[in-house]
Formats: C-alpha cells, structure tokens, sequence
C-alpha cells in the first residue's frame, strides 16, 4: 500500500459520511432581537446508548503545528460518542478520514477511502460516532481548538496502526 | 432600581455561581503522541432530566455589536439545559449574569446579583442550566460563536422582562 493524499474541496456533502461541517451556511433565524443571526443545530453532539450512556463535556486542545509532507501511520476513533473540534485561533488544519471496512473479522481503516480535507479556520468538524480519523493536524503554527465530547463508561477509543509496509503521505 | 454596571474580572472562580469558564488554565494532559495539549473537561453539557432529556446540538451565532453604555432590560435561562459560548472570532465581548431569587412566589434575576464580566476572545462561558442571562453582547464587531446547547422536549426558554421604572445600564 503506497498512497499521497492531497486536500479536497472540504463540504458539509463532501464530509457527510463522517460527520458534519460546522459552519455559517443557509439560512440563519434571527434571535435576540434581531441582533444575532443563528445558524442552528449544524452537528449533534452524541453521547452513547442506553447501556453506556455518556456526559458531553468542553475541553480545548492546543495543538503543535505539522510539518508536511507528513507520513500517517494510525487512525483513531470514538465508538460511543461524536468529537467536534472547532477553532479557536482562526488557523486553517488538516482533516484526514476515512470508512471502515472488515478484515478477517476486524474493523479496520480502508484506505481506499481515505479523504484528506483542508478546513479553515472558520470551519468546525463534528465527527461522528465511530468514524475513523487521525488526531488532529494543525498547519503553520500553534494552534487551539474547542472540542466537545464525552467522558463516560466503557471503552470509546479505538486505535489502529498500519502495517510498516504501507507507505501513506499527506502533503498539500 | 438603577444601576450601572462596569465589567469585573471574569476568573473560573468568579463566574463559578452561573457556570464554567471555558479557558486554558491548569495542567494539560498530553495526547496525539505529544503533539497535543489536551485542557480536560473544563465545562459539562447537560440536557434535561430524565423526564425530558434532550439532544446536545452545535450551532454558530453571528452577533451585531452593541453600543455602549447600553440600557439592560430583559435576562432570559434555559431551565433544561446549559449553553455554551465559544468565541470564534477572537473578539472581547461581555457576559451579564444574576442570580434568581423569589418574589411573590415567581422566580426572577435578581438585580442585586447582577455580575458583569468581560471575556476575551480565547474563553469561553457555559451557562448552567437555569442561570439568568443576558443575550450575547458582542463588542467591537460582528463576532462569531460557536454555541453548544440543547433541543428536545419541554419549555427551555424563560425571559424575564424588567419593570419599566428600572434603570440597569451596562458600561466598560
């Protein structure tokens, strides 16, 4: 497996196999008497099932700033709960994600479905429940995020690291 | 009634009575294979009661600035759930927040508990469930938020309007 992943046109249509784009699009309901323009429930935040239910909760994460071209060589994911991340310091990130798919009975990463997405910094991503993403890859310099997910009982992270022979490179 | 209202120091620790500070503060814990600074849980998101649990949703508000000094005459609380505000646009804003107390048997802000706080555009507040509020009061320029609140079942809106003969004025 040797693949060199560039940026595509990041979309709510484009991302909504992952989960949604947060941001200003259609039409707003005007509230607070008229002075604030809503643009309203653009991701739901989701917290588990009836046996492990979970707690929302706000955090922020400061990330270090990537350097490209960047070899990828795990994927993550959140089996109970959504994790947005929306930025603080108006900095433009990378977004890499992809399906899963079963090998030999395991879920794992498909890399042929890998999607690399750039995000400006007025662009939030909620991912969903289960969807396989790598932690979060800030471009050009320190940079935070408001995160919203869950804290809660059972296991909500999975990791997965490709085999050494596959050679996965990001890059713009 | 007639008060003026000047901005005091917004700390965890002040706003604590009406709910979180959303801020980097603290120690981090270190994540993403130490790229990552992760500022835990430094808010919750709470939706309901078990008879009317609701659904956590993202949403972004573009608010008008404001003018200042500007005469105060309405707070308003979401009894089911909290909401937070998270600046995306780095701008100041202000935070007007009371307390409730009881007057003829009805629940109202009241006035003598009225804090004025002015945020920076790197924190964030949660409002508690219940805690009187006033809408967002951005300053400078139109500012963007992301916001984390709740929809579902049952009345999550009450707004308290002000006597006529109270004067509230809110001033830097």
């Amino acid at each position: 497996m040797q693949l060199t992943l560039k940026p595509e046109v990041l979309s709510a249509e484009s991302f909504a196999p992952f989960g949604e784009l947060v941001s200003v699009r259609g039409k707003p309901i005007m509230i607070n008497n008229g002075t604030t323009e809503r643009y309203h429930n653009l991701g739901q935040v989701t917290l588990g099932n009836s046996e492990q239910m979970g707690q929302g909760i706000l955090s922020i994460f400061r990330a270090q700033p990537r350097t490209l071209p960047m070899t990828i060589n795990m994927m993550e994911r959140h089996p109970l709960g959504s994790q947005a991340f929306l930025p603080s310091s108006a900095e433009p990130y990378l977004v890499l994600v992809c399906l899963s798919h079963q090998v030999n009975g395991e879920e794992q990463p498909d890399p042929n479905s890998l999607k690399l997405f750039l995000a400006s910094g007025d662009e939030g991503v909620n991912y969903k429940a289960n969807c396989w993403h790598h932690p979060l890859l800030a471009l050009n310099q320190v940079s935070d995020f408001w995160i919203v997910d869950r804290i809660g009982p059972g296991n909500n992270l999975e990791e997965f690291f490709f085999p050494d022979d596959w050679e996965i490179v990001i890059d713009l």
